[in-house]
C-alpha cells in the first residue's frame, strides 16, 4: 500500500534526525533556554525579516491554536473562523474548553474576506444588545487552509487592514505554511505573513520535523508572559532543545522552504494527471492536498494500491477525496500513482477545475 | 561544567534514537493507532498485569494531570494532594485552568497519608454548608514525590483502600516512577501500584525517552472518551509513534527497570558520600535526587564545576540544594564529584539525615 | 408611551409582593430550605405529576442555562441546539465560558426536529475521527422557542424518543413556558413535559414574578449534587425563600396558568388586528410575542405612541418587528393599540402569516 | 426560638418592600438601565466621592466576585487572599471555575497584611521558574473580613501602596461593608475605600435588602467591558430596576449607614455581656458579628431559647460560636439574650477577649 492519506506519516527529514543523534549527550538547560532553541529563533526572524519578533516552540497545532487565542481573549470574547477552520471543527472544542466561541464565517473554499470581517464586526457593534453576544476580539486563518487554498498577498493584506482598524489580532494558523509558500497561485511570502499577521506560526509537524511549531509573535502588545500560558497548557516541553534542533535545521539552510517545493511540485503532477482524464478538483488548490471528485468505482480501484481520505461526499454517485504528498512523498510512487490516474476509468462530474 | 541540575539535561537513551531512525520511513497512521503504540501497550500491560488496561501516551507531565484530572473530576470536585504537589505548586495552575480546585493537605516529605484523605473527607460531608465548599473528588500522589521519597506498599495500600471506601479516584504521578521503583526503600512494584490506583502514568520524559508519558487507566469506569480529552487538550500527538516507539524500546526487554536503577545507585554513591562527611540531608530520598543541606561557602566551591539546583532555603547559613542523576549520568562523573566532596569542607548543620 | 417591548418591563403580580410583605419578618435558613421553597416544590411537583423530581429555583435564565448544562456534560461533549437557541447567541458565551460548544442546527422557526438530532448524532459516530470533534452531549430547546413558536406533543415525544435512544439528556428552557402552555396551537401540558424531558425549567422572570426559574430535574442520573454547582456558578440565593415564596404564589391555585392565558389572549387579539390589516407575521406565534412584518412608515407611526422591539430586517422595505404581552399587559391598552393597528397604514408585504 | 445565626434571615427594610409596591407597575427597560438604577448610581458616587466611578448592580456576592475577578485577571493569574477569605472556601470553587487560582497567604483574623503581599510578589519573581508558577495578578480583602475584623485606614494604605507600586489592583468584598463602616475600632470610610481600592463592592443582601450588591469600580483601566461579564456569568438581572429601587432606597438619605449602626450597637451590647460574664471572644470583632468561645454545657442552654452558629472547634471542651445582629435585629430580643448570658454559667478557657 502507497500511502497518500495525509502529511504526517513517516518519521523526520533524516537532517533533523542526525542532528538530535549528534546533539545527544549535551547537557541543555530545558523548557526552550538552550542554545539551539536560540538558534532557531535567530533563523526564523531572520526569515521573516523581524528582528523583534518573540519566538516559542510548541509541539502540536491544536495546542498552539488554544495558547495563542487563549493568552490574547478576554473572557467575553470570541475569535472569528471560516466556518471550516480547524479550530471550529477538528479540535474537539480545545478553544471552547478554553472559555471561548469560536464565530464562525460562511466559506466554500476555506477562506475568509476583509468584508466578512467587517460586516460581522458592524452586526456587532450595531446591536443594541451586544452585550448579549459574544464580542468579536480575534481573527484566525490558516494559510493554506485545511481545503488548500491559500491567501494572496491582496487579500491578506485588505484583511489585515480590516483587522488593525478595528483592532482585532490576525492570527494565522500556518500548521501547512511550507506549503503555501511554495504554492504557485500565492504571492504571500515569510516576509508579507509576518508584516501583515500580529501572530502566526511555522508549522513543523507536517513539514519535515518529527512534530513542532514555531509561534512568531510580532505585535508587542500580544508578547507578554506567553510563556506562562505555554506551562498552563502543558505546552513548555522539558527538552525544549528538540525543538530548536529541529527548527534549526529546518531554517539554517533553507531546508524547510526546499522540502516544501518537493511536496507542492509532485502534488501539481497528481493534480495535472486528474485534470487531464477530466477529474474536478473540489478545491482549487496548489499546494500539497489535492481534492479529486471521484466516483464509487474510481475510489475502488484506486484503493488497491494506493491509501487516501475520503474527504466529504459529493453526490448520490460521487465523493471528494484527497491526495496528500508531504516533504516525504517519493517521486517514484507518484509516477506510479500518475500511471494508474491514466489507467483507470475516472468518471467526471462535469465540475469546472477551478471553483 | 558537569551537570547533575535535574534529570533531562540530555536527549534519549540510544536504543530509542535507533529504533526511531530504523523506523523513520515507515508509514503509519496517526494519533496513537500505530503497531508501536499497540506494541507498547502490550509490554506495559504485562509489565503492570493488567491485561485490561487502557494506556495512553502523551508528551509531558503537565498535559497528563491536566488532561486524567479534567477527564474524571465533575465541575464542583477538587483534587486532594499533598501541598507540595507538583499539580499544586509547579505547573503554572493548570489544574485550576481546567476549573478545578486543588486541595492541599500538609505533608513535609511530599506524601500524603490515608489517614489525612480520612480527615479531609469527613470533615467536608460533617459541614453542614458542604455545598458550599469544593468536594474532594479524587486524590492525586507521586512516587517518587517531588523530594524523592516514596510509598511502601503498605502506605498505598492504606491510601487506596481509604480512598476506595469513599470512591475517590486514586491517581498517582509516576513522572519519575522508574527510580521510585528503583528505590530500596520502597517495596512498591508496577503490579501493586497497577492495583491499587485506578488511574497512574509511568514517566518516560526523565527516564531515558526524548519526551513521553505513559498513563495506564486501571478503573473501567474512568476509560471511557479519553482519547477525546486528549485531543481537547493538545496531547493527542499526530506521529504519535514516536511516543509507541519510546515505550516499546524502554519495555520490550527491560531497559526502563535497567537504567533507572543505574541512576539510583549513582545517587546513593552521592548520598554516602555527603553522609559520610557529616552533611544532614533534607528529604530522606532513596532515589536519584538528593537534597544535601549546604553552606553557602560548600555551594560556591562545588559550584566551580558543578551544576546543581538551590532548593529552598535551610536557615540563614544553609541553603537545600539538588543532586539529581539520571539514565544519563556517567560514573566517571560521580567519581569525580564525590571525590570532590570529601575535599571540600562541607560545614554540618546537624540535622539528622533521615527526617 | 405604551409599551409591548419585552415581557419584563414592570415588577411583579400583586399577589407575588403582598406575599412577600406579609413574611417580610419571618426569620428563614437561607440558600432554599426554608419552607416556602418546600411549599413552592410541593406545588410544582403536583403540578408536574412527578413525585420525585429535584426541583430548585434560580435567579435568572442564563445563569439556569449554565448551571444546568455545566452540571450534565462531560468536557469533551457539547449541547444541541437550533442555530438561534438563546444559549448560542445571546448569552455571551455563557455555556462556552463553561468549557462547552453549543453544536447549532439550522431552525427557521427555532425548532429542532428529531431527524436533525439522528443526524448530527450519526454523522459524529460515523465519522472515523469522532475523537477529533465534539461529542453531542445532551440537547437544548425553548419552549416557546425565541421566536413564539411551539411544540406539539407528537414533536416532542419524537425528540424524546430520540434523546433516550442515544443516552442524550433532553432539556427544555422554559423561559416563556407558561404562555406555551397557554398556547392554542400546542398540545403540550407540564405533565407531558415532565415525562418528556429529562430536566427542565418553569421561567418566572416573564411570567409573573420578579425574577426566579424553578428548575425541575426528572431524570435521577442528573440529580446528584446540583446544589454545588448552583452555589460554584453564583446561582445559590442567600434568601432563597424569595424564590419560594413566589413559586409558592404562582403555583399554589393556579395563578401562574391564569396570567398566562391573559397575556396569550390579548397577544391573539393584537395578532388578529396585524392579519385583518393583511399584515403578514413572521413566526408562527400563538404565544405571547408577535413578529409581524412593517414597513418603516409603519413602524414610524405606530412608534409614536407604542415601544416595540425591531427583531430583525426583513428585506429592503420592511422590518420584523416584536410585541409582546404579558402577565402585566392592561387591556386597555392593548384595545388602544388594536385602534391604532386599523388606523395606520399597513403596507404588507405579501408574505403568508404561517410559515 | 430567636436567630441570632447569621444576617440574612429576614426579607427587607420595609422603606425598600414599599419603594418596590410604588414602582411595581411602571414600566422600565431592563438589564440595568433604568432610571432607579442611574438614581442609585449618583447617590453611590456620592456617597463615595467618586464622580467618575463605573457602578454595576449584581444579585449576590459568589456572583459578584467570580465576576470581578474573571475579568481582571489573565488566564496565568491567580488572586491573592486570606486563606480564610470567602472566594477561598466557602464559594464552592468559583474563582477556579473561572480557571483562576486563589493564592492564600496565612491569616489569623482574616486580614492581610501589606508585607504578606510585597512577599508573596518577591518571591514569585525571584523564582528562577516563575513561569511554572501562578503569577499573583491582584489582591483580595474583605472588609469587614469574615471574623468580624476590619482595616483601619492606616493598613489599607500601606496595602494599597503596594498594590499600586506592583500593579496588582486591589478588591474589596464588602459583602458586609456598612457594619465595617460602623464598626468604633475602623476609621476607614467609604471615600476612603474609594480612594485606595481599584474596585470594591457594597453589600446589599445583609445590609437591609432583599438581595444585590453594588461593584464600584474606580480604576479606569478595569472597566471596559465589564458588562458582557455580568451577561456571561448570570448576573446581568433583567428586571434591574429591583438592584436600582433597592440602593437609591439605602443610598438617599443615609438608610444603609443608619441601619448599619443599629446592627453594630447592638451586637456591642452582646459583646459587652460576654465579656462581663468573663467570656474570651475568639475573634476582636467590632462589627455585627460576635464569635464567643463557649462550653458544651453554655452552647446547650443557650440553645434553647436562641439560635447562633457553630463557628470552629476551639479546644476539646469549647467551641467557637456566632452571634449575628442584622438591620432586622430586634432590640427587645437582644435584651433578652443579654439577660440569659448573665443567668447561664458561661465557663471562660481564659484567652484574652482580644487577640
Amino acid at each position: 500500500m502507497i500511502r497518500f492519506e495525509n502529511d504526517y506519516a513517516e518519521g523526520a527529514h533524516r537532517k533533523i534526525l542526525q542532528k538530535i543523534l549528534e546533539t545527544n549527550e549535551e547537557q541543555t538547560p530545558g523548557y526552550g533556554t538552550d542554545v539551539h532553541c536560540e538558534n532557531a529563533r535567530a533563523f526564523i526572524r531572520k526569515a521573516c525579516d523581524t528582528a523583534d519578533a518573540d519566538i516559542h516552540f510548541l509541539v502540536g497545532g491544536t495546542q498552539t491554536n488554544a495558547t495563542v487565542i487563549a493568552s490574547i481573549l478576554r473572557p467575553h470574547q470570541g475569535i472569528v473562523a471560516a466556518i471550516t477552520g480547524h479550530i471550529a471543527i477538528h479540535e474537539t472544542g480545545a478553544i471552547e474548553a478554553t472559555g471561548h466561541k469560536v464565530l464562525t464565517l460562511p466559506s466554500d473554499d476555506g477562506k475568509i474576506q476583509a468584508e466578512q470581517v467587517q460586516a460581522l464586526y458592524a452586526a456587532h457593534w450595531n446591536d443594541a444588545a451586544h452585550e448579549h453576544i459574544v464580542q468579536p476580539g480575534m481573527v484566525y486563518i490558516s494559510h493554506p487552509t485545511e481545503n488548500g487554498t491559500t491567501y494572496s498577498k491582496a487579500k491578506l493584506e485588505e484583511l489585515s487592514a480590516i483587522c488593525r482598524k478595528y483592532n482585532l489580532p490576525l492570527f494565522l494558523d500556518g500548521a501547512r505554511l511550507g506549503y503555501g509558500l511554495a504554492s504557485k497561485n500565492s504571492d504571500l511570502t515569510l516576509v508579507d505573513i509576518a508584516r501583515l499577521c500580529d501572530v502566526f506560526y511555522i508549522g513543523g509537524t507536517k513539514v519535515g520535523a518529527l512534530f513542532g511549531e514555531a509561534v512568531v509573535i510580532v505585535n508587542d502588545s500580544l508578547k507578554k508572559d506567553f510563556r506562562y500560558l505555554m506551562k498552563q497548557r502543558g505546552g513548555l516541553l522539558a527538552k525544549g532543545r528538540l525543538l530548536g534542533i529541529q527548527f534549526e535545521t529546518l531554517f539554517e539552510a533553507g531546508l524547510y522552504e526546499k522540502i516544501s517545493y518537493h511536496a507542492v511540485e509532485l502534488a501539481m503532477r497528481i493534480r495535472q494527471a486528474f485534470v487531464e482524464k477530466g477529474v474536478s478538483l473540489r478545491y482549487d488548490s496548489m499546494t500539497n492536498q489535492q481534492f479529486p471528485i471521484l466516483s464509487k468505482e474510481a475510489i475502488t480501484l484506486l484503493s488497491e494500491k494506493y491509501a487516501f481520505s475520503l474527504w466529504e461526499p459529493f453526490n448520490d454517485t460521487h465523493t471528494v477525496v484527497r491526495f496528500c504528498t508531504s516533504w516525504a512523498t517519493k517521486k517514484e510512487h507518484v509516477e506510479m500513482l500518475i500511471e494508474d490516474i491514466h489507467k483507470v476509468n475516472l468518471q467526471s462530474v462535469g465540475v469546472p477545475s477551478s471553483q
